[in-house]
C-alpha cells in the first residue's frame, strides 16, 4: 500500500516574498516522512485571500493537509476563515477555548498595562473555529486544531516554529491523525554523519558501496563542514541498507562521528559528562555562538560552566590572561592566542576543558596575511590539547557558523582521542 | 495596474522531504519583488511525475513561472520533459546547445577517466528543450532556458543556488522577461517596528488608520515581542502610505523603535557609538545569544567589548562579583542577581554599559515560585540602570530567543530614555 499523501501549506507574506526563510515546511516534511506519510508538496503562500484559498483547496487534495500560520488575532490572519469557506462550514465560537484565550490575554494585558478591551475582539476571533474542529491547545493566544473533511485530515498550526513544533506533537496524538498514520508504515531511517572529509568523497564512497535505489533513498548533504548521509529505507530493503552502512563505515570510518541525529553539541556534552569533565569556551569571532550552541541543549548546566567572549584585545589579555607579548608578536588571530585563550578560560572558570576560537569573520578586518575566513581554535583538557585552523573565504555568517561547528568537533576529537589512546 | 503575478516551482526530492532547506524559492521571491513582480506562491515538489506535472500546470497560471531544478542528465531529472508535456510541445534537440554540452562533458570524461560514450545519452537529453525555448547558457552541463506560452513567460533554471543565481541574471536580460517586467513597477517598501505593545493593538491602530488595500499591502507580524509592520506600496499609493505611516506614528509612537529594516542589535550598537559608550553582556539562560546577536553585525567590535556567560552560580560569583548573599537570599534567577551581573560585567570588562539576563529556560529547573519562562534583565550605564522581567511559559528555544530580544531592547530603552531626558 502506498503511503498517505500529504500537502503542507505554509502561509506568510514575509515567507512568499522571501523576506524570511520558511522553517515550518521542512520541519513538517521531515516529520511526515518519519511518520510514514509522503509529503507531496510544500506550498508557500501569502495572506492574499485568493491565493490562500487556492492553496487550501489544493491542500485538501491530500489525505493529510498541514497548514501553518495565519492564526493571529488580526484581520490579515485569514487562515481560519478561509479554511471555513473552502470547506463550506460555519465558524463557531468554542466557548471553552475562548475562556482559555481570555486567560492568556488578560495576563498579557496586565503585563503590557493595556486595557483588556483592546484584546477582546481578537480573543473572540481566535476562539472561532470551523465547525467540527477540535482544539489542540494554545500557542500564546493562537489555537492549533485538527478537523476531518471527507477523506482528508486537516491540521492547522500556528506559524512560530517552536510553537508549531510543540503543537505538532499534540496533533500526532489526536484521533484523526493517529488513524491516518496507522495506514502508513514509518520507514526506517539511518543517519551517518561525517566530519573532516569532503561531500564529494562521501558521495563517491556511497556510490562505490552501491549507492541509493532498490528501496533505499540516499541523500548526502553538507552543513558547515559536517557531511550528513540520510538513508531512508523502504520495506524489504533492510538488509541492503545494512550492507550500505557497513560499507560506508569501512571506507569512511575515520571521519564518522555519529550514527544518529544528535547534534555535535549534545555529543560533546555527553562525552564530557561520561568523563566527569566540565567545559568552558573562550570566544572572539564566534561572539558567544559556541556557548549558545551548547546551552541550547537541555540539561547542559551540569557540564557547561560558562564562557568569556573576549571581543576586544584587552579583554583577551585581562580576562583570559593572554600574554601581551603573544598578542603583540602573533596577533589576536593566531594559533598562539587561541592556545592562550583556551588555557585562560579553563583556569579562570575552573573548567575541565577549555575551548577557544579566534578569527577574521569579515567582511572587514582582513589582510593579505590574515584574510577573512581565517580561524584558529584550540581545545585544552587535563591530558593535553588539540589545535585546529581553517581558512575559507565566505560571508560573516558562514565563517562564524563554520567556526562554531569546528570548535565543537575539536572538543569531540580531543575527548575521543584520549579515550582511544587510553583503551 | 496590479503587478504581474509569478509562481515559483522548486523541484527536488530532498527539498520536499525537508532534508535540505530550499534557498532558491526565497532568492527568486526577493528578486521578483524587487523587479515589481508579485510572487504569489512558492511550490516545492519532488521528482514524482504526477506531482511535478501538477505543480507546473499551476505555475503556468502565473504571468511569470520560474522553475528550479530537475535539469540533470539522469532519468529522475524530469523537469524538461514534463514541462513539454504540460505545454503540449515536442522536445527538440538544439544542436548548437548540444555542441556546447558535449564540450563540457568531454572535459569531465577526461578528468574522471571515463569513456565519453557514458556521457553521450545525457548530453542528448540535456540538449533537448521544448519547442520555442531559448537557452540562457549552461550551468555545468545543464542549460537554463526561457520560453513564452500563451500569456505566460516560463524561466527554467538549474537547482544549485549559485548557478541558479548566475543564470537568473541572464533570464532578467532576456526579451520575454524584460517585456514582462516593463509592465510592473518596482514597489516602494516601508517598515515600521514596534516594541512593548501587543500585535493586536498595532493591528487595531493600523485598521483605525485606514488599514491596507487601495494599493497598500500591509502585513503585521510578531517576532519575539517585536511587532513588525510591512507596507508594500503600489503605484499611485504613495500619499496613502505616507498618511498611514503618520497615523501609526501618532497612535503608537511610544512603541515605535525603527522605521527601517535594521535589527535591534544594529540600532543598539549605533546608539552606543553615537554616545561614545562601549557595551558588554552578562548572560546566564541566554548562554551567549545576546553577544552572538550583537557580534553578528559587521563592525560591532568598536562598541562591543565582550561577554561573560556565567552559567554556573559560582562563575556568577567569581567572574561577575555577584555577592554570595544575593545568590543565597534571592537566588540566581532574580532581579537582584540580574542587577549585580550587569554591574559586575560593566566593571570587569570596563564597558560603558553592562546588560544582563538570568532566567529559567526550561524544560527542567522550574519551580512554582520560579517557573520555566521567568526571566530577569538589567541594563546599567553611566547615568543609571533599567530593569525588566517577563514570565511567559514556552519552550527553551523561545524563552531564550525572547530573552535575547528583550535584553537588546532594554539597552535601547536605556539609551533613548537618557537621550530624551537630556534634551
Amino acid at each position: 500500500m502506498s503511503p498517505p499523501r500529504a500537502v503542507v501549506v505554509v502561509t506568510g507574506s514575509e515567507l512568499v516574498r522571501g523576506d524570511r526563510r520558511d522553517l515550518n515546511g521542512p520541519f513538517l516534511a521531515r516529520e511526515l516522512v518519519s511518520s510514514g506519510v509522503s509529503p507531496a508538496r510544500i506550498i508557500v503562500v501569502g495572506d492574499s485571500q485568493d491565493e490562500l484559498e487556492g492553496a487550501l483547496r489544493e491542500g485538501l487534495d491530500g489525505e493529510l493537509c498541514v497548514v501553518s500560520g495565519g492564526l493571529g488575532p488580526t484581520h490579515d490572519d485569514r487562515t481560519v476563515e478561509t479554511l471555513a469557506r473552502v470547506l463550506g462550514r460555519d465558524l463557531v465560537v468554542d466557548h471553552e477555548l475562548e475562556r482559555e484565550i481570555e486567560g492568556v490575554s488578560r495576563g498579557i494585558s496586565e503585563r503590557l498595562r493595556r486595557p483588556y478591551a483592546e484584546f477582546a475582539p481578537g480573543v473572540r476571533k481566535q476562539a472561532s473555529l470551523p465547525e467540527g474542529a477540535r482544539s489542540l491547545g494554545l500557542a500564546g493566544t493562537a489555537p492549533g486544531f485538527v478537523l476531518e473533511a471527507g477523506d482528508s485530515v486537516v491540521v492547522v498550526l500556528p506559524g512560530p516554529p517552536p510553537e508549531l513544533q510543540r503543537l505538532w506533537r499534540d496533533a500526532l496524538d489526536s484521533g484523526p491523525v493517529r488513524r491516518l498514520l496507522d495506514q502508513g508504515q514509518p520507514p526506517q531511517r539511518r543517519t551517518l554523519r561525517f566530519y573532516g572529509v569532503s561531500e564529494s568523497a562521501v558521495a563517491r564512497a556511497l556510490e562505490a558501496a552501491g549507492g541509493g535505489g532498490d528501496g533505499v533513498e540516499a541523500t548526502v548533504c553538507a552543513r558547515d563542514f559536517e557531511i550528513h548521509v540520510d538513508l531512508v529505507v523502504g520495506k524489504g530493503a533492510e538488509l541492503r541498507v545494512e550492507a550500505l552502512s557497513e560499507a560506508l563505515r569501512e571506507r569512511m570510518g575515520d571521519f564518522l562521528y555519529s550514527d544518529d541525529e544528535r547534534p555535535v553539541a549534545e555529543l560533546v556534552l555527553g562525552l564530557c559528562r561520561a568523563r566527569g569533565l566540565t567545559l568552558a569556551t573562550a570566544e572572539s569571532c564566534t561572539g558567544g555562538l559556541v556557548a549558545a550552541r551548547l546551552t541550547a541543549i537541555p540539561g547542559s548546566s551540569d557540564v557547561f560552566r560558562g564562557a568569556v567572549v573576549a571581543y576586544a584585545d584587552d579583554v583577551k589579555a585581562q580576562e583570559l590572561e593572554v600574554p601581551a607579548a603573544v598578542l603583540a608578536v602573533h596577533g589576536a588571530v593566531s594559533a598562539e592566542t587561541a592556545e592562550a585563550m583556551a588555557a585562560g578560560v579553563r583556569e579562570r572558570l575552573g573548567a575541565g576543558i577549555g575551548v577557544s576560537v579566534t578569527g577574521v569573520a569579515g567582511p572587514g578586518g582582513g589582510t593579505p596575511e590574515k584574510p577573512v575566513g581565517l580561524v584558529y581554535m584550540h581545545a585544552l583538557g587535563p591530558g593535553g590539547g588539540l589545535a585546529a585552523s581553517f581558512s575559507i573565504p565566505a560571508d560573516r555568517e558562514t565563517v562564524r557558523a563554520r567556526a562554531t561547528v569546528a570548535a565543537l568537533h575539536l572538543v569531540r576529537r580531543l575527548l575521543t582521542q584520549n579515550r582511544d589512546s587510553s583503551t
